[in-house]
């Protein structure tokens, strides 16, 4: 089995060697505070008795996952905090695989490259079904491309890379497509807590027994490199997926847990609203100077990214290499997310130089 | 695919749910203090700036990469920065069965649980190479049992459960297996600082393109919780490697990194010794009750366990929970490692209460 070593990471290696000031607007870090009391949480963490260095229960501490559950509406023993939602998706994923009923993931084009890398990992095959130009996903289409032979459909709201958010309807849909075929919905919601114009729907909405919600705590708490996520399982397959939890990683890391309990007991919703301010103005900032050059964009509904197409010069990886030499802007190629978007470049708006990296490319492209 | 919920779980709980005091020395979690520098490097990192909070390079910290690559004698490429060793023997065993090679990992009886149940999950299938009373294996048991089969032998020295230590002669025997069979060996050597007549051999001694060695910090800086391991693969086979690790975690904790780095760097050899002392210590109280009541048992040349055989008591699921009911000493079943040491019970000498348990197994079998 191979797996191709993202392009991203060459892309981010190729922006760090180049010889010129470049703004990095390619990977989706936040570049704000992570709330005071996850900092405390670590603080108060250094200073506990040895014991509380030792292994968490490993589903995770067990006030973590009722504060989860609580806050989720669902049963505690359905929720395992992961290493991350890459783990979380990783889980489901591999308990949709091992449930034998078919090995094939439904994902959406455009998609993220995580998804296909993990189903070719756990030994699966990707169908893809391709989006509209906003990026929203027609269950028509899903439900035409389902069948015995699929364990999952992989969806990702608000979205990574389009922005997208889908309503509550295409939700609904797809939770029925997957009953219908007995595959899982895997809904991967990473991106909740920056829903910019209050659209966003969770799968958990939809009572079911045919749907995984992922989610995790980096971007809403700006720390992806903490590493606390969760997976919320229907009761008949939590069982399994502990296991794998378990015998992969044992537990996710217990300081990290610690503080991310800390930090959603202690943090105010006017916490996450700033951030949603703060992607809210640079949006605006950034998709005026694309409307300046007259290029195509999506405007998100939600997440930290815009795509961009750009007359005559296609988002290729060599296109991506240009524009870092020549602009100094390193975005991602789209070629990235799958074949629908080849023409396009996406730019994570996670950096406090956006004003400045949307008049470079005004700039370059005007 | 089923995995079945490992027996210690059970045991634990029946422990804690008992009516009576009970010592828990069922589970390998030290019970002395992190170095001060561990806690030191949380504190420090509780007040970096918000891009420190950011995912880590996938494979780990650059510095952590090469500190330990320094420290173990290897090219820092071939370090891969984990979520704890348990990680680490999950990416060893995929990357194993991943070449195709065969799907048998050869493992010893008695076995650390997890390597089975790792095989199991990634779909390969175990054959056991007994050891000897002392707990010692016998190079010329694996040859036997090596064939075009094998992908990986994995061993683990110092040896938990019996305490051994393989000596240079037998790792090297071993690796010349794995490579007449173009099979790997693995070796876990998490147990490492723990040598207590110092005569650890790691597999880093002996140069193979057929060797993994794992390892991580969960034990020598009694930090289990905190999660912070390592893999070192030959440079053919650490590519796909990374891969997985990027795709199931894209990385571990960065905090626990950062702590971890900083405690590597600032942590005199006394804080190791002490702790070997302390267990050399316990070692001897605990086995010299083991004599008064005439118990069989392995003297541990390393790690924190002594497996004992009581006269007419096996060490089955069920007298281990007669001992937590009538003595108040919760250990582990033989059960759980295999077939040889059903009628044997495992003792983890991490709690401070080591003399009262040896005490109540005094009075109870005396």
């Amino acid at each position: 089995m191979e797996y191709e070593t993202p392009l991203f990471f060459r892309v981010m290696k190729y922006a760090a060697d180049a010889d010129r000031d470049v703004i990095d607007v390619v990977s989706g870090n936040p570049d704000w505070e992570p709330p005071a009391a996850l900092r405390n949480g670590l603080r108060e963490y250094a200073d506990l008795e040895p014991d509380a260095f030792q292994y968490a229960p490993s589903v995770g501490l067990t006030e973590l996952r009722e504060e989860i559950a609580t806050r989720r509406g669902v049963d505690v023993e359905q929720v395992i905090i992961t290493n991350g939602t890459g783990e979380a998706n990783y889980l489901a994923m591999a308990r949709a695989l091992e449930r034998d009923r078919g090995d094939e993931i439904l994902l959406t084009d455009p998609v993220y490259p995580y998804y296909p890398g993990k189903t070719t990992m756990l030994g699966g095959r990707q169908t893809f079904v391709a989006t509209d130009a906003d990026g929203q996903l027609d269950p028509a289409a899903v439900r035409e491309a389902a069948s015995e032979e699929t364990a999952a459909i992989v969806v990702n709201s608000p979205n990574n890379p389009t922005g997208a958010i889908y309503p509550a309807e295409t939700i609904r849909k797809l939770v029925a497509i997957a009953e219908e075929h007995d595959a899982l919905l895997v809904s991967d919601e990473v991106y909740d807590h920056f829903d910019l114009e209050g659209r966003f729907a969770s799968a958990l909405e939809v009572e079911s027994a045919h749907r995984i919600v992922t989610n995790g705590f980096s971007k809403s708490m700006a720390i992806t490199g903490v590493r606390v996520g969760y997976a919320i399982f229907p009761h008949d397959l939590v069982e399994n997926a502990r296991s794998r939890h378990m015998l992969v990683n044992v537990s996710t890391t217990r300081p990290g847990q610690y503080a991310v309990l800390n930090a959603l007991r202690e943090t105010e919703p006017a916490y996450y609203e700033r951030n949603r301010d703060l992607l809210r103005e640079r949006v605006e900032t950034f998709t005026d100077a694309l409307d300046a050059v007259g290029a195509e964009y999506t405007t998100p509904q939600g997440a930290f990214y815009v795509m961009a197409r750009f007359d005559g010069f296609p988002g290729t990886l060599e296109n991506t290499y240009r524009l870092i030499d020549e602009a100094g802007v390193a975005g991602m190629p789209g070629e990235v997310f799958g074949e629908s978007r080849r023409e396009w470049l996406r730019f994570a708006l996670v950096t406090p130089r956006i004003e400045e990296a949307a008049e470079r490319l005004a700039t370059y492209f005007g």
